[in-house]
């Protein structure tokens, strides 16, 4: 529904990589005509992710979903996550291949909402985002993942926002001059900065900058960054964005510091998957015989 | 040069992926035909894969890898893996994606290359084998990484070998059954069948399996299943693969059961990323002036 | 250079759309291995654009561009805008294709241009945005064009920003309501919302929008929302951009509202094209002999 | 049902080119079960055209069409070109493309329409053609809506017909040669010679053009190669071919010359979209609350 | 059903090599909305193959299959292959591609059947196989015909299977150095080795070669390969697959051999079609006026 | 140089389907960094086609075309057709696709220029023509190759050209309607309608048709027809095509009746490959050896 017509051909296209010529084992095992049922088992606890996505995929090879969980719900192991119905051949050329989707963006999922969890304790108001930090082909994925778990999805690309770096500033110079050629921007775009030290900071502020990306700093230099800004009267105007360096063990003291936004690679490009296996109902011993 | 033409164009769709209408930091910030040198600098111990497809991307790009490191290096915190040089507009363009591509394959090589050396302590021929649980669209690079990393690749998508799974059996019914339906296939192809005790074990040996997967059997099961077939003197006729519920912890133990292959799913699905960045090399002031 | 991987395999599949199986003519007509020199020639006033896109694409068909304005340059009748040399059937075959992209680029950088500097005598500071309303499959190119005439692009596709507009405002129910769902949106993207009338600007002032496109209103009722802005304190923290029914005619009544920004559909769906043509020059006789 | 799979592609790729990542503020804002009628408003008069590419667009989003005007019917401001219902966030992320594909194409349906008209009133039997100069990538659009507005759509690529123009005369040097050359083209194409005077067009007669190109011509001239070829027994043998230089103020007179066909490329390259707007019904209150 | 995503997209682009911008003669001469059946008729005795790629592409046309024979089924001429039943413009439109389909797979399949029967006369075990001799793009369809047909697909691509041929021997030098080589690669793959000689292939079986190719080897050569084999022991171990020179005239003797394969490039690459046509019934006189 | 872009694309689309994740062989075999010779040696006689392909091909491989012989001379058992120089993985990895590809299209060349050659000895200006009976996604190769032997492409596709056959005059009625219908063609297309019997073809050539088609005519007939044209002083307003159930015995039969096109689809669906072979040069001792 919310998918567009792209993504679900990319959907198509992770099929084609699993099947190649087709799927020989079922093809010499099962008969043509068969209908089988089969769930999908959680087999750990989890925020799911992917439901949609796969939902698509499946309609889009004829095969009906019974009835589903929901993007967001918390599973444990032994749920049934989904139950399906169609060609026996077609749900075993495709088992492989959703499950694969189902445990990675859940696996981001619910990373993600462990991190958001763990933040909130000490920021109520905190954004947990994920960086550009994906896996090749997989963005799409993955940022939603992020959202599904409560996440922000930051950047999607590099055309949808401004994010001086330091490799930006390298060639640039300094972030007064970098933050002026930025303002010939469209105005529909914000303008982040990264910076390494408060003295950045402040100057970011007076220059313009929508969002200040305060990168690896430490909490207590973070809390020296938000407390020169309160005095000058700048906090307001930005926003402030902790990165680098931050995990699940010290997330809350970053938490802490009073920074709007803290983003972290790992949440995409180092995530596990949930595990998941999909079981198909044996059918009546009728149809088992292959003609 | 041994990527295959579809690989490169996959590869430029990951740089399209980031990209979107163009890089618009940089395009507000870098004069168009500025000329820079960078470094891809790593930041954590590991093995290092994915260097062949950055070199192709970067060709492509028509940025000159000056000097690198090769696939299978083990590389450390602060080693240059490759030094670059080419417009200063493309190369922030292609920073993140590149990042990834190194990131992602070096974390699985150096995960395999763990696996692989605990593994062979206690059995030196074992194999340690990849699955098809890897992520949708990057069974290439993910498979690529294994065998940098001391893997087997196992079978690459549905139609490469004969894989007989419980969903196979539960619809046909019986191992025998199952594998004289099998022996249709082209003699081209080899075919394995997954059992859960030892009894299907031996009656799979018994109807000419190649290879047996002894899905999630305790190690001291395993080890009556090798001995079973030693005594009914058809242990050499099958390769026997462990697999389900290994990990990191357990690997040793199994590896001493004396199969021959060990497979794992987490080598793809939840391998973490090792971290690198690139640097680019401040210009000379005068390049550095924007006109 | 600047150009995204993708965008150039678009430029050849307008190359494609038009050879189909090759150019029948010119393979009758031109012997297949002489090279000529041809020269771009302008035969309308206005401003240049498309000339990156249209190297790219020479580049990839390995004809070498002697010499070429740039984009943005001013041009007139019987200016060279560009001269070449390569494979005279390459020339002859993509010679329709590199005008159609120059010329319709260049009619919408002219337009905007022309818009800009009527625009901004009334109102230096003001911007003249395009909008979504570009031709099918040309948002890169037209998008880039309207830069280069000194436009501004305004959102690039439907997840850069969120735009608020009245068919959401028919579904929501009101305005405050509508910005509430909104600041769930990602910390990285602005929001923007059309109203119809100066108490639904100011309403969408205080509930915090970034942006307040007012829609098909009258120069004297945006003045009064100006006004009625500044009086509430609140025109420091928005962008007016003023969109509907505004043409090369009223443009400068529109500007001299005090608006940031100026958007107009026109610009990209109705734009003329300025006419250039191609000339090969003629071989010397030795070499016009068919082999 | 006209339209061949690979153009149905092509209107899923424009949907893509404005979705990216998806419809954000519209899956912030909208639930995303509701369901929506809307309606396609004609804000101009004109020559409807797109009807048949859009309802395919809509058929394969799952959108329904309750009713529709057809291509080719005239429409007035306020006139309902078309009413659908569907998903309400599918139908707001599909707008923007469907109304940018009715307004070009009925923009040009529009154009042609007023030159057959014209051009008629002093030649009944005339015809008016489009060009190969289109907008790039949208040739099969432009050529239909030229269709639809009763113009002909002359050559559709470089290979279904021959079309010697000055370039090749410039190369191969004189036109009986050319025409010569041309002579081993396939039984199934025609050919057509671009001339600019009145003894080259007798000379083409002679050597067996097909159709023959008056390329920038006076009318007056044009009436003296006309009254020549009926002299020499020839006019019946070719079509002639009036191009270049024409417009909506001259183009009476060059229909009252008595040539076969009228080609111009404003046609498509330099046509005013016809304005159009998309509007939702409101939903009942009930179903407009966001779950 | 058993037709992977991307081989539907095949066929589709099947579809859009003949049709270009769309099937102008029907466009002209049918009315858009008729309704009409039509028959494929067999025309030559042969072996059906295509009907599940045919069925696809109909499918995703919207045109409904009545009835029809199925892959494998003997066909003679007159026969009803398939009777079919959908909007006329559609139908005709795709009358040229699915019989394009039809005729040479089942060719293909025909020819396959000829050679398995010939040559199972004198060994019922022997199989039949094809080669990587297939016509580009069309290699998913050629296998399947040769399956269909009785025969063995052989290797898939390059990467399914070790397939040691004369060039790479000429590289690495002998026999069992390559066999050495090939060691190291999946368990799951099997290799074979090309040889010319006997005594090569007594090195390559004790080599530990899967299968041995006994290339351009007169059939009194291969007797004595296969001899020696027994008498060593290893027969038993290695299959030996007859390839180079044999066609339908010396089948037979090749089958007497013993060997367990026979492959014959000539199969995929020099097979004649089988000719079939679709002939639509004339629609009652009502609906056949146009209008 | 003549290859337009998306044919080269679909070259490399021919490697990949032969590649696969890359050829497994090859790289366990060969050093990565060899550098060897190879030559494509003919091993039958025929009319050499596809060299202008295969060097497109090479050179995007970066493998250097040392020598080559062209497309359209004569080859014979033992001549080197092409010789090359490159990577020996990518040499190996591209043998069977350019292999494949020049077989195939000097196998259509072959038979094309036989059959010209024996029609012309009875009429020498007749022209061979293919039909759209092409293999699926080769027709620009067989097109090509049919051009290469002598022969006419004949339509390329359903938009070029209109030809009226038995299905059309099934729905339509007859001729001389179906001739008024196609009469609204654009002016730049032919008709060519589809006769079987001699009054239909003077009521073709009446009603103003291009090309009249003689479908499964006897020659007997044929030469009926040709008489009765010639009296009715018509048979210089036509062309004259005969088709159906025309081969290599009855060709002379057919081009002595006079018409000025005979047809076969035997010349794409059923020709057979032209055999060749290619051969690497073994390298110097020292390079052999695999690091």
């Amino acid at each position: 529904m919310g998918i567009p017509p792209h993504i679900l051909n990319k959907l198509l296209s992770f099929l084609e990589e699993d099947m190649g010529f087709g799927d020989e084992t079922s093809t010499l095992l099962i008969p043509s005509d068969l209908t089988v049922k089969a769930k999908v088992i959680a087999k750990a606890h989890g925020i799911l992710a992917g439901v949609e996505e796969v939902k698509a995929l499946l309609r889009s090879l004829r095969v009906r979903v019974i009835r589903s969980k929901d993007d967001g719900d918390r599973i444990a192991p032994g749920d049934v996550v989904m139950e399906i119905e169609g060609n026996a051949r077609v749900i075993l050329g495709a088992e492989r291949t959703l499950l694969n989707i189902l445990m990675h963006m859940s696996g981001i999922a619910t990373m993600t909402k462990r991190l958001v969890d763990k933040a909130r304790k000490r920021n109520p108001s905190v954004r947990i985002a994920a960086t550009r930090k994906t896996l090749p082909g997989l963005r799409y994925f993955e940022k939603k993942a992020v959202r599904i778990g409560g996440g922000d999805t930051h950047r999607l690309r590099l055309d949808d926002m401004l994010l001086i770096k330091d490799n930006h500033l390298r060639i640039v110079g300094d972030v007064r001059r970098a933050l002026e050629l930025a303002s010939s921007r469209s105005f529909s775009k914000k303008v982040e900065i990264e910076v390494t030290c408060v003295e950045d900071a402040l100057e970011a502020a007076k220059a313009g900058a929508d969002i200040i990306m305060l990168d690896n700093m430490k909490p207590m230099e973070i809390i020296r960054a938000v407390k020169l800004l309160e005095r000058e009267g700048l906090r307001d105007k930005v926003l402030l964005e902790a990165s680098g360096g931050i995990d699940e063990d010290n997330i809350e003291e970053y938490a802490a510091t009073g920074v709007d936004v803290i983003s972290l690679g790992m949440i995409t490009h180092s995530s596990r998957a949930i595990d998941m296996s999909l079981e198909v109902e044996p059918p009546t011993s009728r149809n088992a015989n292959r003609d």
